[in-house]
């Protein structure tokens, strides 16, 4: 039931032509799921920064350069991860202005680049074979407005390089761990700093690492407090964790 | 927010009191989650025949006694799955017209005992080893107001004793079929009648059986059409569905 | 033994050319694969459409065409499931007639295409990587006379876009959902209708979604009552079990 | 290699005693490991409200009662989480101010009861039987300064008792959801807030939740942004994880 | 249909009381279950020497003792696996005859132990450990009328224990051979022998046995032909096996 | 040690040019690895028709070529299973008379191929797609001098198929069951045959099928006694444990 | 064929009561079993300090208790490993000197217990619940003749805490590590040393710990070099290894 | 903090220009991160051959031509494993030096192919499919100085070919097994020799041997002391782990 209906209705109470009895019924029946959802979405896109997530994987180049069009008629920037060059070819023609994110595999449209970017949030990957996945949650966070550092190829079998990045850990408002094979950065930066720790188990990896199941294993028992598991592989959505905690954190309450 | 103030604000409305855009804010403010939802509880409860489901497992007997006076008080039956005879004890004390189902597991109440049952489910255990799973299923079956039949011992290493039983699953409405080990008999079944077949995997077994598992998956990949599978042991759940599929094949449509 | 044999005995047998004994032997030994099984495929093929369905994963173009140009001969309506192109092709020279449903991946053929088709089913499913599936599902409940209604794009994690379908559900004969990644939409349209449920886990995901076991494992363990699962991916199985539920729901008992 | 020693070679190099290149060859062989981290354990301290939280499981009473004897000794707050009520029988002979709290399992004692708590965190339960995780987080965020709100009893088969709670999960800093069986919960909620959510899985269910793997592979699995996930049943982790957002956000950057 | 009924049905053709029609409409709906199986049932006793083996685990004393007491008045021989001394002494109360083998953990009864014996299976055990699964195997095959061998404490850590026994394995008709933890001396028994030999993963170990499931895997993927596998500590189906494949080589084709 | 060298070492012995503290030392240190084994070996290739067979997966067309070249060189027959056409191609350039066998993926020779074979193994499949695996075992049986009977295409969802062979399966030596999805024809098999029933549970299916490991564990569970299993699609495997079974038979002893 | 035997035949060809073509025909058909493989066990013996090692588990503490005594007449060292109180009690009263380690659940004897013991070995433990598993295998080495090192309560949340022992790791011939949970220790002290690590996962943990198996897999991806595993809480296994290569690294080579 | 900051301090002090307070509290903030751990890293570099090892996989043909030449300009020994031909083509391009090991898959250089190389290590590969990973182990092993002997296609299912190579065994100070399938080689290996084992499985094999994971479990479950597993396929891991051992016993300690 939109505003135009229930305005109607009120008015028709209003002049009598429409008892109570007659209305709380019809408001009763008032289907829930008509109510102003928008809201929440607005505001979401608003929040977000972008208004939906476009899932490439499984999809053919034109059902994704589709639904980039449609998104890129509305909000000044779009995301689509697990993007293949073809995806990206088709989109660029329906949308020139999009960019392809190669390392990331994310098309991606950003038209206020000059936005103000949060810091706060620190990347941190175990091996260069990791960065595919922190660099799609790079691109996440700088699209929803944040400025990531990132400290890359600290594996913990030469530990040493970890430690001139302690007070960057330290001094972070949320930190995203990145590791494939045994995935035990997540909890040697859980131990060494207080800010909450995201971690994301990469497929780096072979035989027993079971397509990263041994380093998604890893993380979720992690003996070091303060360090939650994303999906493995999942850089977008440890971006988006990432945004929604450091948000707040600069925010306040 | 409740009819009285909703009836408070259209009043207000249909009197002057309050003028239309105002009463429309207060109506696109209103709380989704305020909606009548009782009427959906209210009529799953009367098609149901009991209101809720009590899931004895991991409750102390304090609480599943707790649970069950309240459902007792307005309800004409109640059921508890999974209780011990501690459990039933602690539920008698203070709901004495419980009744306990030693084989079942289950606490129960029906105060209406004489209401018409429905027939057209078949409930086919593939050996003694499984009843316990099959009369959980019977039993929440009678509760929601259906007479089962039981067709018992029929496991496929001895699939003669089956063929007897061929022309009672054929004119069945629903079968439900309780197997563990290789859960073979949900695909024999299902190739044999052309009603709908609720599979149940047991955990009867030992060795490579983990548990139910080699049921469970067996019974997923039925090589038979009209297959549709359920939890482990889950007696309960395989009797609610047969009895809704009954239910509406009796009612018709 | 067919009928002609056994007429041949029983007339013997009335012209006192066979004694009783001797017939009575004959009969004894009547070999049980000879009885009239026809009867039970005869009336399959009649009750679902089409005499057999063709899997077509893991076979030849040749294979496959041979088997359909079989089933064409004697059935006005054949279903092949996860074929591709190359069958298609091969199929259609040498039945001409056949058709390719290339979303629904199926090659199928209908020459009765004006017989009424009934309502009752709902396919819903969490997004449109799910829609392969659903519509395997759907051509399958098609050929077998029914006409599902689609309700699309009603993933959890918006879960206002399912409200508007609520009454939809509820007034489902059966509803089959689909879903990948964490197949939550099944508990949720569970809980939101008393139609029975059939859930189809699909494959769409990603690292420890396993090919569609997280799906899988949560639509079995699902808190609300009435939802029973097919393998993943299994479209043409739900199809087929809403086909046999809905037939019977309409024709009443 | 402590301040007092490292003063005293300061000392002697201001006072010529020592000549520049043999105090670079002490600084150079300064084990690192004797730096001072004691400040690191020091601020955690501090910044927890606890200086280490003692894992029950495995330890007998005697050793338990052990740990927190020390621990008690300059420490206003300690906590041990699994702990039996033989663990706390042990310990609260040697530490008489010990507190238990029987649903979460936790041994406790707090000298500052006084202190105040911020608000910010909800908890969200599916079941009742998901309550010993949920308290397990509530201790200990209460512990480390936290006052969380808590929303129970709000599982997906019933959805619509989730949604009074809306603006309270959308006005959060940081919501926690503990959820067994499917585990669908953390992906509903996950689409109702754009708080941060962190996932619990719990053990409850049976047969093909395999303790509690259904729900976890649920979780990572989400549909939904912006949700983490914590081992199963893993309450204090929950808790702990919270209770560094919650700080952050409230403190603001 | 049992025989006298058809007896009748005949004589009635015989004397022109029943049409030829008729009597073929009865012949043609004649149940195909109601056929004399019961050949196969009482050929299948003959030559296996009981009727039907109790399966112990998850059932009541009761129970065990009511099926023994029906199977022991018909057959002269009968035997109950994973049978517990609450089941035995139960049982012994109705049938007093019976004996209890304790490591094999069987009941069993023997009216006729002076049979005579067919030699040819060997039984091989790599450890100890493995002999109650050994036992229940050699008590198998005791009552279907075979004298086994035993070889024990094989195992391949120590492989020159093993070749004393060459001889006899290579003489052997069929090969039993029982081992847990990694399973290899199927395998090396299999490289030995060119008798069939049949592997009976154990449960014995611990940690990444995983129940007997790195065992079973191995025996799976042995390098040696001819060697098939049993579930895991399937003693009985085993002996049951290895009795078959004698039996039939003694008595030559 | 050779013959040769032992001979001399007796005959010096003999001679008086050795004393008998010498020789028994030489003998005690004799290795133990080079006793005469090559006497197994040799037994070993005329009871199985052909020396070794060669696994061609994972070699190079090559590699695959130059041991085939060698093994037809001492041997009037030869097998290489999972062989592509590269690798047939390959190997027929050196040994002109090697054939293919296409559905089998088998290269073979057979120089004798008046050779009789044995009658009395039975091999059944459940559906044309398990054609592969069983033709592998077929072939297998060939060269080892069994002449094998197929009984394909008799699933269990048409179970009626399987009655006209119930027969055959009773009068074999030894059975051997084809099935992938739920593997439940060997259950079914196996009840209906005292015959020894090898089980091989094949690769075909899809989603929780997971490559064979549903028919795999169904198989291992069954209910029916005297089946035993063999790894995933192992055709040759099956084949060689049957002949070994068949040959034993057809001797006797 | 024993000494006795060898040699009574070499004297009869020696004085001529027997040729040299039957003397060589009774040493061809030499059974290989019979070769003095137990100069290898006595080797063994020597070496290891011990003849065998019993596993307690599984067995009776009557057969714990006889095996013991059989094997400490022929030893001055005995060890049972996982052995119950119950089982020392049956043992001590066959063999009084026997000894209980009640941490490391073993049985143990040792005669000449000022033997000189060799350093070398290293053991570190992340926490104090997987100190079982390390005296299990500190008590074996120090049978073997090794005097370990123990570094405990250094799991990675608290890496600093590592530090101080950088160099015992450094120095040492061989580390072994022992780690639940994550088992991330491995890892890193493997990177901070160049001696072999051997990892041990232990079954300390919870949830998705599933008994160890996650440390487990996290070491066998272990990003560091000169890392090899064991069994999941192979104590006597890890310290076994460790005293195989500490000997030959103190004897050299 | 380097040296060069280090000195200028500490003559700070020596002068007066700097207070010891003020020293102090410079020294006491030293990032434990800028300590001299180049020296570990150095020495490292001289113990093994090489600096780092390159792992292939994952990385395009210009990243891992890029790492290294920047390698191979500080090294006489570099080594990247898991490489394909296009890797090595990049990589000579920039290197001209550089070697590829096709069966072994690695790039190398070593410019110092005199070394002297130490004996001890012997590498025992189940078939000929386990080169591959034995040769990455070898070329490991000679680029860190050793020269592995090689003993191969000693598979246990012709376990005599094994037998004239256990002095081999017994002689060595390490052994390297290599076997995929049921992996039982190394639990043979290890029973015949008293060197340390280091068992690496294989994913040669098909069906339940899932990759690997049966080789691994089976040698994670040896009934031999002294073995050690590495992860699937991890040739040159398993020789970095013999050459760490081998080193040091030919040192001595």
């Amino acid at each position: 039931m939109d505003q135009t209906k229930l305005r109607a209705l009120l008015q028709a109470v209003a002049q009598g032509e429409q008892d109570v009895d007659g209305a709380l019924n019809v408001l009763r029946a008032l289907p829930f799921e008509e109510l102003d959802f928008a809201t929440l979405d607005h505001h979401r896109a608003l929040r977000w920064g972008f208004p939906e997530v476009v899932f490439g994987q499984g999809k053919t180049p034109a059902q994704v350069a589709g639904i980039l069009a449609r998104l890129a008629e509305r909000s000044p920037r779009v995301l689509a991860t697990r993007a293949t060059v073809a995806h990206f070819e088709a989109a660029q023609k329906v949308v020139p202005e999009l960019q392809y994110a190669e390392l990331a595999r994310c098309i991606w449209l950003d038209r206020e680049p000059e936005r103000v970017r949060q810091a706060g949030v620190v990347l941190a990957a175990a091996g260069t074979s990791d960065l595919p996945v922190l660099e799609e949650a790079a691109l996440t966070l700088d699209l929803m407005g944040h400025q990531p550092r990132r400290v890359v190829d600290v594996g913990v079998a030469g530990i040493h390089r970890l430690f001139p990045h302690v007070p960057t850990l330290q001094q972070a408002n949320v930190v995203v761990v990145f590791a494939g094979m045994e995935g035990a950065l997540a909890s040697v930066v859980g131990g060494l700093t207080d800010a909450p720790v995201i971690a994301v188990p990469t497929s780096v990896g072979y035989g027993a690492s079971f397509g990263g199941l041994a380093a998604l294993l890893a993380m979720l028992n992690s003996c070091a407090s303060g360090v939650a598991v994303m999906n493995i592989d999942n850089g977008y959505g440890a971006g988006h964790m990432a945004a929604l905690i450091n948000s707040r954190i600069v925010a306040g309450r």
